[in-house]
């Protein structure tokens, strides 16, 4: 039976990788986007580090105010790791050696080649009590522990997030569908090139705001996401949101490049493969991150098959054929040069649509006439031979630039295509 | 003068689009990390809704356990950005309009080719306090703001990346370096190829361990990291820390590729450009990721001029001259294409020592005799004519899988160049 309310979870990652600053906290955001599209609210996330009392407080903070609790982390076997025999003090679990476990355990040191130390034994030691289940880990030793305490629920899983993705994929997020219903409808609509003032400005001027919903501005590296959100009745959210979604397509049409949360690539590779249109690129700054970033989407080899990293002048003359003359007058960082990479590529590749980007990522290589940040973008369709380059200059470090510019280019390029192709 | 005593710090993060998972808190590590590196503790790492209660909640928390509190998010100009309005309800300000920050806002908007809306003049407003001090923005229009209340400080800063990292640099760390002193000394060991267990185990079992330190195992994408710590007197830390990393060297040497939390594309740049040794890439499956990697190192293309995303069995023919007979017979992901790969390499680029990476990332493509997972690595010194091809099976998502490839390739050069040419 599914509980029809809304369900608060609070997330926990205990480990120093975090509060040091080494380790990004991706587990995080992998937890709550999960919980999120279920329609469960993440009301915290909190690091904290490998110490009982820290770890108590926050889990008994966690108790009061949630449904929910996700712990990562701190489930390893040094003597840095306290979270399991933290859990079995606050619940009072006494630990046990497990057959399942130790022989799970085995078979993995065995399959990798490897021989067990002494203190992996440690892994094996669960806790004694039917309130606790131990979570199968298929690429690690940890197991995970679900203990179901009153009505709440805590899950807990090592902090190596291929372990905790594989134990979430396999166990928790079916759990958590099977038995927690979704409580709101929502969409997101994904803008560009308008800032989130303006773009608050003429939502809110229009005298129907906020459309029966609530209305949150997502800023994304690629521009602002705007959250139509809906808690109504069931059966009417859905049209609540929909409602809303035509009005504001209705005000700000020309700065919409998608829907729903995807990212440049996702979107990218949608039109293209709608259009079976294949790309390809040729990156100077960048360096391989625009290829990169479509090659994490699943499928993109229906589209992409080859681009090339011309990262030097000389690699920009032999591979694509840039004028050396032109390197030399304009320079690499140029309108003339990212135009004649892509003539490059036009007659080096049989793609349909090809793509460049040349500019100055910093932190060193900028100039009075061309600042760091100065990046040049283009793209061409062969059939229609119609060209797009243009000069930009982006702010931020060196990774920043990167991302700004090959965002933007994917972003015109879809809007492009869409517009022309519709 | 400079405090002697360990200074404690809470950052928290305020926005729905990190509770929502959409949004991947890298504000916190690039504080915490900074924090880590001036030897000032972070706590704890909170994020929390726009919501009054959550945000008044946290802040009196960490006001009591903390000398600094670092807050990010929600300065914004839109309903959602509640921050300031309750910074200024806690501590008592009145809110005053300050035409300095108004004027910085326009020029921002002029030298942007925008209007400022109406909404933006909220942005203007700061509090009207001797105590809290506006951090100027030189990248966008929210100031932040500092305020000193009794011994504590508190840091609100936009949650956009860009000015936040743009206000720490420009201020915050500074301010932070000249009054907060240095209280401990540690280095990193990084290691590749050791379970943490057998790790520990190899550590511990050495009758001298901890050796005087503290030692801590953090796990990384590429291996596993040994932090060796230590807070005793000043004059004595660095000598006991050194001891220790070379007690430590004898006992795992051959498992270590870098020092102080390099991540292997800063060892691998660093390598290259010691051995002037200029290095050229063909990736397949990993899809442009590796000379991402390569090139998010400033000063990269000094090693680093050319490389191939050759995606597909045609490009890999056209490009590199790979035999269409071995695509056919061996298939993409075998030793005999990605040692083609090298010589097509060899070949078509100047480079001293050439890379290639062909698999399967998944989700699909996968066969009983090559799971998804399966990667061929390889690399040549044109020199001395010497080649490693490798397969290997990493398991995970597809990212996950394309970040260990392009790692594993890195850290076994890596390896190689510092082994062979020492």
């Amino acid at each position: 039976m599914k509980k029809d309310k809304i369900c608060i979870s609070n997330i926990i990652n205990i480990g120093d990788e975090i509060l040091s600053g080494h380790t990004v906290n991706t587990n995080s955001s992998y937890i709550a986007s999960i919980l999120y599209d279920i329609g469960i609210f993440t009301k915290r996330i909190t690091a904290i580090s490998d110490m009982k009392k820290d770890i108590i407080a926050q889990l008994d903070e966690s108790m009061k105010n949630s449904d929910l609790i996700f712990i990562t982390g701190g489930l390893g076997p040094t003597n840095d790791d306290l979270t399991k025999k933290v859990i079995c003090a606050y619940f009072g679990f006494e630990l046990k050696f497990r057959e399942d476990i130790w022989k799970h355990i085995l078979e993995l040191f065995s399959k990798r080649g490897l021989i067990p130390d002494e203190i992996n034994i440690e892994q094996a030691l669960f806790p004694d009590s039917i309130i606790a289940v131990p979570i199968f880990n298929s690429v690690g030793t940890a197991p995970g522990i679900h203990i179901k305490f009153d009505d709440k629920h805590i899950f807990v899983m090592p902090g190596v997030p291929n372990e905790m993705k594989t134990m979430m994929s396999d166990y928790v997020t079916p759990f958590l569908k099977d038995n927690f219903s979704d409580i709101l409808y929502y969409r997101d609509i994904n803008t560009t090139d308008i800032p989130e003032s303006s773009l608050y400005s003429i939502l809110s001027n229009d005298p129907a705001f906020p459309f029966g919903c609530d209305i949150a501005f997502l800023p994304q590296g690629y521009g602002v996401t705007v959250r139509v959100k809906n808690f109504g009745e069931k059966d009417f959210r859905k049209n609540y949101v929909d409602k809303a979604v035509l009005t504001i397509e209705s005000l700000i049409r020309n700065k919409i490049f998608a829907y729903d949360m995807k990212t440049p690539q996702e979107e990218l590779v949608a039109v293209l493969k709608n259009l079976k249109l294949k790309i390809s690129v040729a990156e100077s700054c960048t360096g391989g991150l625009f290829m990169n970033n479509l090659t994490n989407v699943p499928g993109a080899s229906g589209i992409f098959t080859e681009g090339f990293v011309t990262y030097s002048n000389d690699s920009k003359f032999n591979t694509l054929s840039v004028n050396s003359q032109t390197l030399c007058i304009d320079g690499a960082v140029s309108t003339v040069t990212v135009s004649e990479m892509l003539d490059g590529l036009l007659a080096v590749t049989k793609a349909g649509i090809v793509c460049a980007i040349s500019g100055i990522a910093g932190p060193d290589g900028g100039s009075v006439y061309k600042p760091v940040g100065t990046v040049v973008l283009g793209f061409c369709l062969r059939e229609k031979n119609k060209r797009f380059v243009n000069k930009f200059l982006f702010t931020g470090d060196r990774i920043t630039i990167k991302e700004k510019a090959s965002n933007k280019l994917m972003v015109e390029i879809i809007k492009y295509l869409k517009k022309d192709y519709n």
